[in-house]
């Protein structure tokens, strides 16, 4: 599943804004909030996690202007308002904002950055405000750089102006918590303590403040449900050399079970001892933390971290660097976790089949919608043990629907399936011993010859990643290009990078690895850690093409060893078969062939075992008709 | 030819330092120097215009130190002097400086940085001191910004103190300049100043300095010989909305046939009048010229030029840009440059082939040495019309020495060349139409099956990047991986870059554009440039192993235009036969022995014309014989 979308079942007329922007103003100029009056007024899309999915009492940007996509900044001042956002979203902002709002289509030339902008509207010397919760240190770097250096000034202010005239904000959830035993995370809490604090001395840190939701739940194996598909809480976590804060809803923690796995009330250790505090007060505990210092101390902070965090930090002590040893530890998951996620993509992978098979049977008779196969989708999913919930909404399209790479069916726009239409459906599920996300792009009838051959070219692409063999150290970065070099080759591409990492019953999406030409600075490949492999193909107006696999990295055996370096390659766990009805098979080569052979045989193997298991009989039927091989 | 480095030809005894860093240290105190006393001194390598090759009036960390490897920087405290280089000098290094100096291994875990080592022994509020003109405004900003954040300071100490010691310190070079006509260039530089104009105008400056001797040098049409390899001359231009200065030693312009090119008695219009001033000058008049800027005056400048220049200009007026206009426009060669490298392509392929024609005879006869092979390639070479001399030091190796990516043949490591050992040659030369670069790597005798693999596996990866489509828009670095794919799958692969632009009778290393996954910050490929593609493999103690051609990029007919981006690919400019022998054919495609075949056959027929037209029967025979498809 590629990038980030919020979810978008609201109406399209814009909202009626012109109240709330008066109530924002005089609360600009209110020195109740800040000192002096401010001229501007930033509003960003994060939380104070920087969060990719955001709980509904942090969509600020999207309360203040109407627009609910999942990339904008607005910012108002005394005469304008003005909202940033990019192409995926231009029509739906232009729908959802009222007259009050100016679009400012991000990636266009005419378009300026809000930076430049600000600077061409402002008074000199004029006070620009954010919440510096909900900016990330490097942005506010950034922005506060561009802004000086254009005779203004970027202010910290403390208490949210959104907030302040948001009458019926929702409460912060506060879901239960999840405890997870080692038989799903293979390494107890106390144990990645103790792995932390080594990284910690080796790096001659004595804290570490971790602030990002899904490392917080990595961490303690514990997790939630406060924002929808990512099964995490809200909390902040400060580890010392010998003690532990956790910043959390105490009230979360009173469940008999949580206080057992936390040991809250019996540590083993005294340097394994968790002190619990209420979310909010992490700021001030930081600060008694920060001003007990010594001059040696160093504190390690992402600076992907609020600037409301990284600037309690003296920078004597430490100033905020781009990955956490958390993520990274993360990223690479041990023998159980591959296991559960193994086990997981077996289970979606039979939901998925079962899925297609009914697709099948049913799309002749008509009545079968994109959104009914999406729900069809779930409640398939749903019946497999250990499910949770989805990992993100369901792209399920349709012919033209398909080449809407964001797309998500809604009732104005769902579109009924047929055998004369390519339907693309990305999808996956949490269950308590993974996450999944896989795409598969299918025909009911008979493909046109054009559909087919550009099937074949991302399925070249999605081959010669996931065969690739590459030494150790190597960057994602540089396979995305073997993703794309058949496409290339008859003059065609798609713009959106080829593989995100993937979290263990956690975030879909997360770092600090990947495959895109757009990232420079993502982490090595290393065995264990976990990605997807999803090029495409977008015919705008015709049909869409993506071929999704989660894989896993894993050592590959070579004939030499250079260095003594080692290799990788991957391995996929997604096992769903491919469509050869979709394939012009004289295209590819005899590599591929047995690539798409040897793929589709392991689908027919492990899947059908499962199918069988669970008597699941006209799936198998369809599964072993679709996994012939090719000759 | 990857990278640079400089001659070392040099006895390897190291040079005695003591009396040298005891007049250094009184002149750091000297306050004639600087207002303060200054605890450090960093002596960088390059040059004022930052150039990859300096001449030996710049070569003032060599004199400092002894050391004249193309990387390092010394830096002399009161108690320490210190030099740091990377992997390719430790050893060299090592035996050029005496025990003065400590030798600063980069690349190594425990080597600190200059500025964490200068932190670790200075007292507080230390002074460090550089001289501006020959370190660049990026470098300082950041050496700069580390300093000041471990609490001292980085000055410009305007005269330089190694000049201030340096008794017999060679002059500046100031060698006759040669003029090029429209028939070398295609483009008057009346027209690339014009050209230059629009640009400004587009991007709202008022003023462009050149910095960057290449690019003064095509900008005005002119060559020189200052640097050794680099038809360059030492100069700087300013160039107004109706004014042109250009600084050079005003001796230079005292030829009639210079004067006229540059229309310096008689100009055509006034805002193409040029100014000409003395070389010394270039500060005081840019600092005249910002003395009288406007507010809205913008000055564009290069982050590479030096820290010298760029502060002169006031923060308000522009900010030093990493690219300039001049450095791309330069990149993009036009219809008549292209024509030009084409022939000097040919000729020099003419001297190459007579060359491994005459090795093929001699070497079994022994008695060809590495130095020998290389001589007589630069006699063979100098026999073609319009040569001007070598574009960098040849690089002969034959067996082990074939592994030492770096190497250049001397009398102590000199090899005779064998009918038992794989020979590696990468050189290339200077001729008024064009410059050439090319390696061949070849086989006298019998070569291994190793051998054979490990080349076949390189020339797999060669013709992957030539033969390679993709869209316009697409940086050089995306292409990297294609090189490496074939090497990788065997657990094989290079440790450098597999490309870099190329001048047209310019330097043979230019930018902004080229092949390697080590940047990211290239600019796109575009129709016109010229880059290198130079994978290898090397094994250690035993043989080395490269393909080089200088290839054009040109557009691409493919089967269909995704966005109407037009899509792009390589032509091989270098026409020398790639050696069957050296190949293990059943590794290669039917695509790739086709992509041979073609190749080889282009050479015997551009080739063989220009050595028939030439009289060259010999060479001509091998050609024939060596062009012989693969079945």
């Amino acid at each position: 599943m590629l990038g980030s979308y919020r979810s978008y079942d609201t109406a399209m007329s814009p909202k009626i804004t012109g109240e709330l922007l008066r109530q924002l103003r005089q609360a600009m100029k209110n020195c109740k909030f800040y000192s002096e009056p401010i001229q501007a007024y930033i509003v960003p899309s994060g939380d104070a996690h920087q969060s990719e999915y955001v709980a509904p009492c942090d969509c600020r940007r999207e309360f203040i202007c109407g627009f609910n996509g999942s990339a904008g900044t607005a910012i108002v001042t005394e005469q304008h308002a003005a909202m940033w956002t990019d192409g995926r979203y231009f029509l739906q902002a232009s729908q959802q904002m009222d007259n009050n709002w100016t679009l400012m289509k991000m990636g266009l030339k005419e378009t300026p950055s809000p930076e430049d902008w600000l600077s061409s509207i402002l008074p000199e010397n004029s006070i620009v405000g954010v919440d510096p919760w909900i900016i990330a240190a490097d942005q506010w770097k950034n922005m506060s750089r561009e802004l000086t250096s254009a005779g203004h000034s970027l202010v910290a202010v403390q208490d949210n102006l959104i907030d302040a005239v948001w009458m019926d904000r929702p409460e912060r959830p506060s879901t239960q918590l999840r405890t997870l035993g080692l038989e799903y995370t293979g390494i107890s809490w106390q144990d990645k303590i103790t792995a932390l604090r080594g990284k910690m001395s080796k790096r001659k840190f004595t804290w570490f403040v971790a602030t990002a939701l899904d490392e917080i739940a990595w961490l303690f194996n514990l997790r939630g449900a406060d924002i929808e598909y990512n099964p995490v809480f809200f909390a902040y976590a400060i580890v010392g050399v010998n003690t532990i804060r956790l910043f959390v809803d105490l009230k979360r923690l009173s469940a008999p079970a949580v206080r057992e796995h936390l040991q809250l009330d019996s540590p083993s250790k005294p340097e394994l001892s968790i002190r619990t505090l209420p979310y909010e007060s992490v700021y001030t505990e930081l600060q008694a933390i920060c001003a007990a210092l010594n001059p040696k101390d160093k504190v390690w902070i992402c600076d992907k971290a609020s600037c409301a965090l990284t600037q309690v930090i003296p920078k004597a002590n430490g100033s905020p660097i781009p990955y956490t040893s958390l993520c990274l530890a993360k990223a690479v998951k041990n023998a159980t976790e591959i296991q559960g996620m193994k086990v997981a993509h077996i289970k979606d992978a039979v939901a998925l089949c079962e899925l297609f098979a009914w697709l099948e049977k049913e799309i002749p008779k008509g009545g079968v919608t994109e959104i009914s196969a999406a729900d069809k989708a779930e409640d398939l999913r749903s019946q497999q043990k250990d499910f949770v919930g989805l990992s993100f909404p369901t792209i399920s399209s349709v012919g033209p629907n398909g080449a809407i790479i964001h797309y998500r069916p809604l009732p104005e726009t769902n579109r009924t399936l047929s055998v004369n239409e390519v339907y693309l459906i990305d999808s996956g599920a949490q269950y308590v011993d993974g996450t999944t996300d896989v795409t598969r792009t299918m025909h009911f009838g008979t493909p046109s010859a054009y559909e087919k051959e550009c099937f074949t070219y991302v399925l070249k692409g999605h081959i010669a990643v996931s065969a690739a063999v590459f030494p150790n150290g190597t960057k994602g970065h540089l396979l995305d290009s073997f993703a794309r070099a058949a496409l290339w080759e008859s003059g065609l591409d798609y713009l959106h990078g080829t593989g995100h990492g993937v979290g263990c019953f956690l975030n879909v999406h997360e770092g600090p690895c990947g495959i895109s030409y757009k990232t420079f600075d993502d982490e090595p490949l290393e065995a264990g850690m976990i990605v997807s492999d999803e090029p495409g193909y977008y015919e705008d107006g015709c049909f869409g093409i993506r071929i999704e696999n989660v894989v896993l990295v894993v050592p590959s055996e070579t004939k030499y060893n250079y260095r003594n370096r080692g290799s990788l390659t991957f391995e996929p766990l997604t096992l769903v078969p491919i469509q050869v009805k979709m394939m012009s098979t004289e295209l590819l080569t005899q590599k591929e062939r047995d690539w798409v052979n040897e793929y589709n045989r392991k689908c027919r193997d492990v899947i059908g075992a499962e199918m069988q298991r669970q008597g699941r009989k006209e799936a198998l039927d369809w599964l072993i008709r679709e996994t012939q091989p090719i000759v």
